[in-house]
C-alpha cells in the first residue's frame, strides 16, 4: 500500500511537486472514523489503521470528479514514536 | 466541520506550524472506501464526503496513542473547481 515516511525537508519537496498557483487544498482535520485492522494485501498480512475522514461537498464537481482527486492522510508523530519498519521507511 | 481551503502559501505556513525537526510525516494515498452522503450537524444540514484511508501499522504506540496523533487529510484541486461557498473560505 502506498505510504510515505517524511522527515520536514523531504515533505516539504514533495508538497512542492503538488502544488501549482492554481491548486488549493481542502485540509480536513474531522475524523468520522477510526479502527485497526489485521488485513492482507499482495504483500502479506498486517496490521492497518483505517481512519476516515469527512469533507464537506464544497467543489463545482460531481462524485466521480471528487473521487478522481489527488488526496493524502497525512499523520504526523515524533521520529522515535516510528517502530523499526517506520524509521526504515524515513526519507529525511 | 474543521474544514480549511489553503492556497500554496497558507498550506506551507500552516505546515510548518505543525513541523518541528523531530515530527515526521506518515503520509498514504491509499483510499479505502469512499462515499458523499448527507448529515446534520449543529451548522445544518448538508452533503458531506467521506473519504477511508489505510495506513500500516509503522508506529511504536498503541492503538489509543494513535487515535490521538494528529491528522489530516487533504485533496488537492484546482482553485476554479471550488463552488461558492468553498472559494468564499480560501485562505491564499
Amino acid at each position: 500500500m502506498p505510504t510515505y515516511v517524511f522527515g520536514k525537508e523531504s515533505f516539504l519537496k514533495f508538497l512542492e511537486g503538488h502544488l501549482s498557483d492554481d491548486t488549493v487544498i481542502v485540509v480536513s482535520s474531522d475524523i468520522a472514523s477510526f479502527d485497526k485492522r489485521r488485513v492482507k494485501s499482495y504483500t502479506g498480512e498486517g496490521d492497518y489503521y483505517f481512519v476516515e475522514f469527512g469533507i464537506p461537498d464544497i467543489f463545482e464537481l460531481n462524485e466521480d470528479e471528487v473521487d478522481e482527486l489527488m488526496k493524502y492522510a497525512g499523520i504526523f508523530v515524533e521520529k522515535d514514536e516510528l517502530n523499526e519498519e517506520g524509521r526504515k521507511q524515513l526519507r529525511p
